[in-house]
């Protein structure tokens, strides 16, 4: 199978680096900056594999039968606009972010291609173009297709696919309620970890912390009832009982990827509290913690930003 | 006229050592660390003094006209316990603090002594124990009797008293709204400043955070309408104008002293956003952005105290 890799950040290095070494068609799209060679370190072994990568569609010499779709979430619309006319609409297109917003973008803008949603919960950090690591990895990859038109049995050969390439993966028809349970975990830890510059495990043991992520769990939870989201999970205390007693204690030392985010100044808030605030203001709820974490975050994105561009300056 | 100095902090430094050099009997009550000396500097001059502090009030060799309140709004009530035995009920009682509540403290533990209350509104820096720097001056001190029980002739005095001594002093019978207005503005700017670490300046063109202050300020004033509180604005609109257009542009360079106080686990939130919040739900109101600003403060204290105590321990 033919894969483009569209947004070669942590996530898209791994899928590039790891398909590529397994012998697949695998092309990177970049904005900026391509990479010839892609060096992996971490939990899952070190290697570095040649790699092509492209900064304009036109150019790549194949089309893809699997699109792999790993820019940050706030690029999503403008990436997915930028490869539309190059996209048969046979082409598979698989969704492989954090955060609400990204399927259902990918729906809108490819009404006639299968879509495929993933909740990626390894974790990457890409140390410069060209370089990943492999920091953790909670549980396989979990793919599916929320409408149920693609037969099972092609994902579980898909799935297969990428575990053999080394990205462990599996098949579930359930997962938006893996996407979803993921951004409750996401929304409580991520904007607090990043405000606070702190772990997640200092997060928990902080209890005012822990008073303002319970009130994330629980304003998420009425947005889920509210608008018939899917979830493993029947209610907020259930989430917060497993959130702290198995959820957290695994990655206690690790600091959220936001943080480096909101240090360059601009994260992936609207696909998460961001996205919540939106889902319970189209119902007519409130959440007024997730707001309040949206702006505070944004407030630091924008302080962050400006920092970086004087620093540019000077 | 004698005074006792309750808290020899920023404030209680400046009291100490201007009305000592202007030759009153003036004494420092501290709990620890008691200075012999003190240094002034800043937009005042520069001078230092002999003074005289003392952690136990059976020491001090005479009664008191005045007490001047001065130690951080936290510790109001268990300073004003551990004088109480000494105190006659004709002291008259001067609230020299920051927020709301110290006021209405100090009546209720004296009920018998006249009580003025004082809005301060210059800017002082301890550097050490013993060295206090001046750094801004807004305003006179405002001192006043908000029941109107002391003869405003005496207050007069009282005011040309301090003025004498080097502290700029004015009475004025509306004083409880200099206070209240005042606790707009630093409940507005104070927690985040302290919490992004940004100058009253930046925090007022980050377009984002200027939508927090907003919301802040909407939210006080519903309280102060609810609460029948004193105030020199009509509403939230009014004060929003000129707070932004001649409030903050003489101080815009600077940094809250919460910021300092974060730094070392402990602020005075409860008697700014955190008394906003329990005079709201006292009246059924919600305040959402005072309670989450009230709350993230309380989590950025407690992790710095754990830092703190920590660093000690090394």
């Amino acid at each position: 199978m033919r894969f483009w890799i569209l947004g070669v950040g942590a996530i898209g290095s791994a899928y590039l680096a790891f398909l590529t070494r397994a012998g697949h068609d695998a092309v990177g799209l970049v904005r900026r900056n391509p990479v010839s060679e892609i060096s992996v370190s971490g939990i899952w072994g070190s290697f570095s594999v040649p790699v092509r990568t492209f900064t304009k569609p036109e150019e790549i010499p194949f089309g893809p039968d699997v699109l792999i779709l790993s820019v940050k979430s706030y690029d999503t619309k403008e990436a997915l606009l930028s490869v539309r006319d190059f996209i048969p609409k046979e082409t598979l297109i698989m969704v492989a972010q954090n955060g609400y917003g990204n399927y259902e973008t990918a729906l809108e803008l490819f009404p006639e291609n299968p879509v495929i949603l993933s909740r990626v919960i390894f974790g990457a950090k890409r140390e410069k173009p060209g370089s990943v690591r492999i920091t953790v990895c909670a549980d396989d990859v979990v793919i599916g297709d929320p409408r149920g038109k693609i037969p099972a049995s092609f994902l579980e050969e898909l799935a297969k696919l990428f575990s053999s390439a080394g990205i462990p993966t599996r098949h579930s028809p359930d997962v938006y309620k893996y996407l979803i349970d993921k951004l409750v975990y996401n929304s409580a830890l991520n904007p607090l970890g990043a405000l606070f510059e702190k772990t997640y495990g200092e997060l928990a043991e902080n209890p005012k912390t822990r008073e303002l992520m319970n009130e994330v769990i629980k304003e998420i939870f009425l947005v889920i009832k509210e608008r018939n989201l899917p979830s493993f999970f029947k209610s907020a205390e259930d989430y917060t009982k497993v959130f702290y007693e198995k959820l957290i204690p695994p990655t206690a030392s690790h600091y959220p990827s936001m943080l480096e985010d909101i240090r360059k100044g601009k994260t992936e808030i609207d696909a998460l509290n961001g996205a919540v605030v939106r889902l319970a203001h189209e119902a007519g709820l409130r959440v007024p913690t997730n707001e309040l974490i949206t702006r505070m975050v944004k407030a630091k994105e924008l302080f962050n930003l400006k920092d970086a561009q004087e620093s540019l300056l000077r």
